[in-house]
């Protein structure tokens, strides 16, 4: 994570994992989720939490979730259903549920496919936010598999030249799994930064950096320092990553495109074709290695790629070259031993739910 | 394309489309092509030089091409073979042949599987350099199939914080058919640039904008006005899609090592696990949307996205916004009409190269 974006230490109050897995389980059953899909979510939020991912564990996206369980704007019990299938693909109906446990539900009927045809795409509408989309991703790699996941929807991103947001952050998540280095996980918004970031910024009382955003013409703001009082899941300017046409913000619009066309189009969701402010769905995928040879001499070739790309010699004042996934299991390591790092105003967020919800508070 | 890449009308002379698809089939067939290969290496070529894709026609690419036929790196009469297949995959070996014509091939199984299953995936080892991208997932779209493909392999690009090339400028193609307006098709390197504009900036006598290149030590350029003597297919310094961490180079480094994944690591190829120079490998996939449901809303909801994007308000100093593949269907129509504007320099290369393999020139 950018410096930018890390709590001070001495601001951070520090809350061990299991504490925290608890407190949002228990927010779930409130909401009137049930258990299996309450120890669900809450496991996606602490894969977040224990990541270091935070723009997307429970600091920035629990409170938004309890709130449309509470307000009826998502479904606690919903019905998932395939609307349609075949051997490879199916088209998954989530029934209004959090996206959390909707994307882990088309997942598997993705795993199950590339059992047996050695690949499973799965399109999925009518969901909602998903969390991390690397969690789902990696649930594939679990079974020696490559992993997908996309989330499309809303209005946050300008098209390149364009003075008002058309497509979501529209984030893509790939995991692939190796035999001793960390699993390589990639998941990143195509937008040059991350939606909640702008959210974790605001409460870090951080200004923008150039290229993130675009000025109120649309045009690209390159010179950085403002403070936007952009809100979460109101309507954004956010750039496309490359932020300029120059630097290739071409690229990150298409590719948002992209996970719009995958997510939404493929699954006929409503609003795709408009646009529409509202509209969200996701698409994951599993591509069954053993399809292609032997799993142990893919995870071997893996670890000999993710060694020579950490082994980099690394740019003047820089210790070190990552890959993605890398600092995610290394801060696992420090945060199961130290705890999550919360800043005081989520603190107070729990204390106040909590009490709201009669639920023992408990966290620090 | 960018201003910066266009020939001036006063320096370009213009070639008939016809008469330069027959002459460079004349000239894959004197490298030892079979006819039918030539004539699919050919329309490649042509696919990009007639959309504006000139990085990837004849100007750029195709002396790569006959020099490495006739020098002996690359096989004029390869044969193709599946080394491994499932229901919905598929290994190919290239037997050291042109990209230009492995991918096709195995974008045909891909998409026979397709039709079977739904989906299709076929990684491919032991190949050369693939034209442009978008062509192979283009051909997917004929059969009211998304299509994918992507190629890696390499070393062009520095890691987000490395001073070092590792990667290849690894593109991913994507496209998607609509009904009236023009099919999203998006072709793009994970660099700032793709590799072959360098050669194109060279040409003419552009210098490199800023955030395109890294400097000797890995860092980033972002001052701009270097012309850089690279030469197409040494080691090159570019940068990763984003440019700087702060601007997200993370993210287009990640998506480079997405695709050697997919092309390098799951066909097994060669040399992918050591990052070597000389490694090359691709993947496309074919997903059929009849399997999601109907083929003709499918496309009538793409045109609503994709007027939708076209009509977006523009920023000041900009006339309109586009998507990925308009700007081809539109300089199609032009270059159709008026033929393709070619560089002095390469009218001459094509004069040379004719006397040399004793084919009569009839460009200009």
């Amino acid at each position: 994570m950018l410096e930018h974006f890390k709590i001070s230490d001495d601001e951070a109050i520090r809350v061990p994992i299991d504490s925290l897995r608890t407190t949002t389980e228990e927010l779930f059953l409130k909401c009137g989720v049930s258990e299996e899909d309450s120890k669900l979510g809450a496991d996606v939020l602490m894969f977040a939490d224990s990541r270091g991912i935070d723009t997307h564990g429970v600091s920035n996206a629990l409170r938004g979730y309890v709130s449309d369980y509470l307000s009826g704007a998502c479904n606690p019990r919903p019905v998932n259903s395939i609307i349609r299938s075949s051997q490879s693909t199916a088209l998954v109906d989530g029934d209004n549920g959090l996206g959390l446990m909707t994307a882990p539900y088309g997942m598997k009927i993705a795993i199950e496919k590339a059992k047996k045809t050695g690949v499973g795409i799965v399109s999925i509408r009518n969901s909602n936010h998903l969390g991390a989309a690397g969690y789902h991703a990696m649930m594939a790699i679990e079974h020696d598999m490559i992993g997908w996941c996309m989330t499309g929807g809303g209005k946050a991103m300008v098209p390149t030249f364009g003075a008002e947001p058309q497509l979501g952050t529209n984030p893509i998540a790939f995991a692939a799994p190796a035999n001793i280095e960390a699993p390589f996980m990639f998941d990143a918004a195509m937008t040059a930064i991350a939606g909640n970031k702008i959210g974790l910024a605001n409460r870090l009382g951080k200004p923008m950096e150039p290229g993130w955003i675009a000025n109120e013409d649309g045009s690209p703001n390159m010179d950085g320092g403002s403070t936007h009082d952009f809100i979460i899941n109101s309507i954004r300017t956010q750039l496309p990553l490359g932020s300029t046409r120059e630097l290739g913000s071409h690229k990150g619009y298409s590719l948002g495109v992209m996970v719009d066309i995958l997510c939404g189009q493929l699954s006929f969701a409503p609003g795709f074709e408009s646009l529409d402010q509202n509209r969200r769905a996701h698409f994951v995928a599993a591509y069954d290695i053993s399809a292609f040879g032997s799993v142990n001499d893919f995870k071997n070739n893996m670890d000999g790629m993710l060694k020579g790309l950490r082994e980099t010699k690394p740019m003047p004042g820089k210790d070190r070259v990552m890959y993605a996934g890398l600092p995610e299991v290394e801060t696992l390591k420090e945060r199961t031993e130290k705890g999550v790092p919360l800043h005081p105003e989520v603190i107070d967020w729990f204390k106040d739910i909590c009490a709201e919800l009669q639920i023992q508070y408990e966290l620090s």
